[in-house]
């Protein structure tokens, strides 16, 4: 595969996009897709569509377009979605059991280990099968088991002592539900889900339809 | 206010950005801040600033910066945070019930005012105070109370159809977390949360780490 160290965050941006669209169009049993009926698809230009896909060793034929299974199985790879991945989940409030409790996620290759929490009231508790432990305990845990991703879904005051305690153990990615920034070192990738801005975004559009 | 209806969705994704960090500024007391010193906390160069508040007025005055609590107060009145927003919630699922338990909402002046749901399971169920009610009242619930904004944290199958059921009441803006496209008219803003593709892009860089 080529060498991606250099594709930018927003042709990265768009690749699960791809995906998903892809996804779909196998589940419909269809075989061939042009840049063209992408384009109506997603939203992007074709030429936009052709050169993302370029960064990562082109794979569609001029005059045919592109085979769905084996474009679908390419952005499986380069999205990593044909590996699997542990996590745990600190913060069991309402956000982090809805996580652990996305089946979805599963079915992408990504199971939640363990919630985490300081809160003796969760402590025990179990979604699903997985358990809620104290968070006391999750050195030793991420220790004895292979951990790839750490989920933050507490309140902002404590996000960043959770990722400390993520980078401490190793962990290299870290998907953050809290509404604030993250100082990790350069080697741990964090992943932001702006929940609030979402919202105000939407907000914005309200307000600006009514004026 | 300056007409905003040429502002570019990249101006006003970012908006929510700068919003987040004047609260924090505000907070800690300080009145004052260049946009050099935003360029520093937020990561976009000092002139994308300038020109991003200068869609709006600009608030900055040369030689001084910007006053934070003007700035905060007008991003606020720009984001339509100084009004408050009736939301309804379909699909009482861990995320549903998620969103409705989620403080941080209702101090923005979101206030979810009911969810709901086809599962008798969890029909009559309360969230904090919010009740869990029956699918089928969901338009005379509409009808009675001045709701804004409806929530979709359904499966995807069902995503559409509740898109559909919130255009048909007069919603005119829709907040979804289903992993699906949605039609609505013109005159509807759906503001989609993606969390499978965020997760993909967490994925897709520690793929790219390990290699």
């Amino acid at each position: 595969m080529a060498k991606d160290n250099q594709v930018s965050i927003t042709v990265v941006r768009r690749l699960p996009k791809y995906y998903r669209y892809l996804t779909e169009l196998k589940e419909k049993g269809i075989s061939r897709i042009s840049s063209q009926e992408l384009s109506v698809l997603t939203g992007f230009t074709a030429s936009q569509i052709r050169q993302d896909f370029n960064n990562f060793g082109g794979f569609g034929q001029q005059g045919y377009g592109y085979n769905v299974e084996d474009l679908h199985r390419e952005l499986k790879k380069i999205l990593g979605l044909d590996s699997n991945y542990n996590a745990v989940i600190v913060g069991a409030g309402n956000l982090g059991q809805a996580i652990a409790n996305y089946k979805g996620f599963e079915d992408a290759g990504f199971k939640v280990l363990s919630l985490f929490d300081r809160n003796p009231r969760v402590i025990g508790l179990k979604i699903r099968d997985i358990e809620i432990r104290d968070i006391e305990t999750i050195d030793s845990f991420i220790k004895e088991n292979n951990v790839q991703i750490g989920i933050i879904t507490t309140p902002k005051e404590s996000a960043q002592s959770v990722a400390d305690i993520y980078v401490k153990n190793g962990i290299k990615g870290i998907w953050n539900f809290a509404p604030t920034d993250l100082v990790v070192p350069d080697n741990v990738v964090v992943e932001h889900v702006r929940l609030n801005e979402s919202l105000f975004v939407l907000s914005y559009f309200l307000r600006a339809m009514n004026e």
